[in-house]
């Protein structure tokens, strides 16, 4: 059950527009008992700012626990008056986040893969519409999901390592990246690179990916967790008033779209993911994974 | 009249979304005859990749039988299985298309306008919407609607001369590019850089077309037909289905725009053309062509 | 009183689109007296160019008399078929505008807040959606509103000077730019630059100005008003006709958006600027502003 001290996810933040009036029924409910161990969070009061640090070995995959700990954790932080901006970085060498775990979209019914997707619709809708400063700090791979996660947030850094690699590559695996994904990824990188991009499901080494702006910044690993800090520092001392009105102005339309199509949204996915071709993919690729950790 | 084996054009291509629902009187119907020789089509099908050479000398201008054969072409390609990918380039030396051929906006019915404007939209909206791999090579120059060809493929390679220039000129000629031609390029070079060219009625020498991308890549002229051949093979290694669907949801906003003012997109072009200042803004260009030639 | 020769602000240019459906009451009246002599006019007849130059020490501030002055200026040449084109530069050294003045909104009537926002909206129509040729010449800093003029004019020149600075500050005094300066931004340098910059308030130094698009060229002090006299030139090469038409296709949306919201714009400003924290804010950022001086 929910550990004690977790408010209900029934406060919205200022920023999700129109999301207020949502059904209770749409948010996230934490349903299911879930160990509360797969991100690190620390907040530095004195100076407002929140870490949070995935460690979920061996990947950092979004399964549908990692994704409630995830929203669960930021509520609390958004609805802390001591916590302006959060870092979010990854406690597992080489990889930030591998995405969605597939094998929550593989073999599982559809009421699972609905609540799986009401989760990741969740966590996009509070870290995109976040009143927070979010900084991704970037220290190794992130593919798919994870690389949304990064677009979220209100500014990249990555380590310059070129075996890191960022980006939407859902084609590669016979998906389609959802609208919303695509319209952070236009609302980032603009319209024709997304284009090529998605199409061709790029995974963009680090330089590559700063050279067309997927991220913002590359640093030296060791220098990832002082640039961070200092990046934080510049946004946090805008006021935080005006500073959240703009970012709502910037990211209303595109979080407006997904709380209005949301129910259709997961539909969609329910419908897509359980095609026994897609199933198929997935189970292939899925294979392919374990042939090469063995 | 249609040569046997060309299928009639009432089958839409998935891409065009809300096109299936259009009333068929709408579509391209091949009334006239036309000689089927102004594009070559080479189809190889161990690759599941086709060339389609312009030579229609001198220019490879864009008339109204150019436009018929090159819809039928295409929507073979479409329809047939062994097809995954198109090439576009020119057979013609120094041109890869000059576009629109003023001759059909010059002097004729408005009935003519009105038939000639509807086969420019359906090139645009097959072309736009192919669900293949569409690559364009382009190698000569390429002004006003032969630029929109190459705009409307997934990649645009040309060759590096820098006397080869292309760009939407219009506004050169006392003409405004349509808002759908418009739309095409915010989609590949962004709002700020469309609004420059666009009032300016910019051709821009290769090198500069490279630099804010309104084409991908530069070659030499003798590695063009190769790169060509790896780019196509690059996007083919992606599942159709995923990419063709990516495509779509890239896509469709811009498609829809103009399936849903067709018709109306056909009578502002018929009533502007038609006026007497435009016609005679075009018999003064045609003249200035006629004498630069001689 | 309105000087005599003065039109009546009734004429809407034909950019505006809906803008001339408009009740009459909504457009800015000239209902105070005001001097002009805030804004020097110069118009060569032979070149079809206007010069306005922005004389109003210290600062180039965008008061009401001013914003007044500037739309019954830019009016008259919009209505004189002598002129095609203006360039709008500065008589103050170091800098080009300031931006809206704060003592129009601070300590005043909410009837005085909607006077000011009223003219500030119309200097931006106005100038936006104007079908002569707009060259900003930037010779000194820009901030805020002073950007956004810049912002508005269909090319920007700038003195290279690092001191100078451009850009939307808003954030950094506590306040939101409206969604219809985000608009314009959005424009010229694309989603993420803009999102980035509004949020942090930012004031770019011209050459990082210049970097990501903000300006359009960087020239050295002295050679200002040449280039902007060739640039103006280049521009002036095109038909009036479809440059307007193409430029109208190109900001047509914006400008609409704000036509169709511009009560509730207005409105939305008043209650804000009346808030109690906004306006101890603006006077704490003014007292800032006279010690500077003293």
């Amino acid at each position: 059950s929910v550990p004690p001290g977790v408010p209900p996810l029934c406060h919205q933040p200022l920023a999700w527009g129109r999301a207020a009036r949502q059904p209770p029924g749409l948010l996230l409910a934490p349903r299911r008992p879930f160990s509360n161990n797969k991100i690190l969070v620390e907040l530095d009061e004195s100076l407002g700012v929140a870490t949070m640090k995935f460690k979920s070995p061996p990947v950092n995959s979004l399964s549908l626990d990692f994704l409630t700990e995830f929203c669960i954790s930021l509520e609390k932080l958004e609805n802390n008056r001591a916590c302006r901006g959060v870092i979010f970085t990854s406690a597992v060498p080489r990889i930030f986040s591998s995405g969605l775990d597939i094998t929550e979209m593989c073999g599982k019914s559809t009421e699972h893969y609905a609540e799986f997707w009401k989760a990741v619709q969740e966590m996009w809708l509070r870290l995109y519409g976040s009143n927070m400063v979010t900084v991704a700090a970037v220290n190794g791979s992130s593919p798919a999901g994870g690389c949304l996660m990064a677009l979220s947030c209100d500014y990249r850094i990555m380590v310059e390592n070129p075996k890191f690699s960022i980006g939407l590559n859902e084609a590669q695996l016979g998906i389609v990246a959802p609208f919303w994904f695509k319209d952070t990824f236009v609302n980032v990188v603009g319209h024709r690179v997304a284009e090529r991009s998605l199409q061709l499901g790029s995974l963009h080494p680090a330089p590559e990916a700063h050279k067309f702006g997927l991220v913002d910044e590359l640093v030296p690993e060791e220098e990832l967790r002082e640039k961070a800090a200092a990046v934080m520092a510049q946004w946090l001392a805008l006021p935080d008033h005006a500073r959240q009105l703009t970012k709502n102005m910037m990211r209303k339309k595109v979080l407006d779209r997904l709380v209005a199509h949301r129910e259709e949204d997961i539909q969609n996915f329910v419908t897509f993911i359980s095609k026994e071709s897609i199933q198929k993919s997935l189970r292939i690729y899925m294979e392919m994974l374990k042939k090469k950790k063995s």
